[in-house]
């Protein structure tokens, strides 16, 4: 039977992989790995490795799922060491999680080997505190892919907890309506952290006036700057 | 003028160390190192290192706080390379943005290298997701040590929120009446998660019932399991 890794690759930056994942990825007969995940960090495999790119397109989501999950089951009957390599570390988004309930049907047990996670080490990157006894107490990682649940979730505004929001830019303009609609303050600023830990990474930041007065064409316009995190919070 | 760092060791394993990390812990001239830091991640450091242990002791915590940052800033002076090494990541917990004060007030900016924190690996490594598909959307990080600021925080339940509290075992009894008074059920579960990715780990599962139904002996008891994290939703 096979040993098979779920394995985060950090954000971004290839130094950020763990020592751990590292050692892993050298001895893997066979590594699955996301878009996210930095070519240099595959550059780490044996010469023999297979190396899979299952990148997910946006418009073909559960599908892909399932592929991935039936291509694990596959190497894992015919390889001896698997790499599930995932962007950050494997169970912050990216549905890890799904992966293992794909392994454990065929008889495996994964090990989990944890990443340096984007929702943190983006807002480090850009010296933005998550917690700080100046600012913030507390945050909260959301997906703000779905507005709704979204809006069942965040229902009151604390000043000493900000908001780490994934895959929010395209809802940007409804997410600052929401908490405005909650209690959060029109001089509330928010900074959209795009590309984090690459090159090409830029913050930009708005209060909650500024976007609330954009137009249309803004709202199209950012969406050049996925991938990016929106932070919400005092003391940006 | 030093080069200083603001460097995360990641959580308990040594092996959690970014590569980042251990490149600048094999040059630094000096390296001022949390409790929680791993002993073996020290040995990284050159011969002619000076090491040193600035771990706080509970009862006397801002000024410890004072005298780390006035070694930073002694030290930024009479060396070239810097590090201050934390538990985790530097901006989670750990107080980090209160040190990047200190240092700009005798004008260094200090780099930043993101590691492995616990609130995301803990969990993982006790194979609990922080966001999977079947049962969370968002989870909450957040200082379960002042119980007047928790309830000011979280005032709802959504079934597809998870906390991860830290330094909250102390405040069990008050963590979970303050949770069923803004409707949880009776049947959530919590894990406490004990020394995580150590080889002293454990997990302890219980529902609100069974903590609502506890005798102080029990508070009491479980004190003795900190470093610990609550790991508090669905899905465990």
């Amino acid at each position: 039977m096979a040993e098979v890794y779920l394995v985060g690759a950090g954000a971004g930056d290839v130094e950020l992989l763990t020592l751990k994942a590292l050692k892993i990825l050298q001895k893997a007969d066979v590594i699955l790995y996301d878009a996210l995940v930095s070519s240099e960090v595959l550059e780490f495999a044996k010469e023999s490795a297979l190396l899979i790119n299952v990148g997910k397109r946006k418009a073909n989501h559960s599908k892909k799922q399932e592929e991935i999950n039936q291509l694990l089951q596959q190497y894992s009957k015919s390889h001896s060491i698997v790499v599930r390599l995932k962007g950050g570390t494997p169970f912050v988004f990216g549905r890890g999680y799904e992966e293992v309930r794909a392994l454990k049907e065929v008889g495996i047990s994964p090990t989990i080997i944890s990443g340096v996670s984007s929702t943190t080490s983006v807002p480090e990157s850009f010296m933005i505190p998550l917690i700080d006894r100046m600012y913030n107490d507390s945050y909260r990682t959301i997906t703000g892919h779905d507005i709704k649940l979204f809006s069942q979730i965040v229902t009151s505004y604390h000043p000493r907890e900000s908001l780490v929001v994934m895959m929010g830019v395209y809802n940007l303009q409804k997410i600052v309506e929401h908490l405005l609609s909650v209690g959060y303050p029109l001089s509330m600023r928010l900074a959209i952290l795009s590309k984090g830990t690459t090159p090409q990474a830029q913050k930009i930041l708005y209060t909650f006036r500024e976007i609330s007065q954009k137009e249309e064409d803004f709202f199209t316009q950012i969406q050049s700057l996925t991938p990016a995190i929106i932070f919400i919070g005092n003391g940006i």
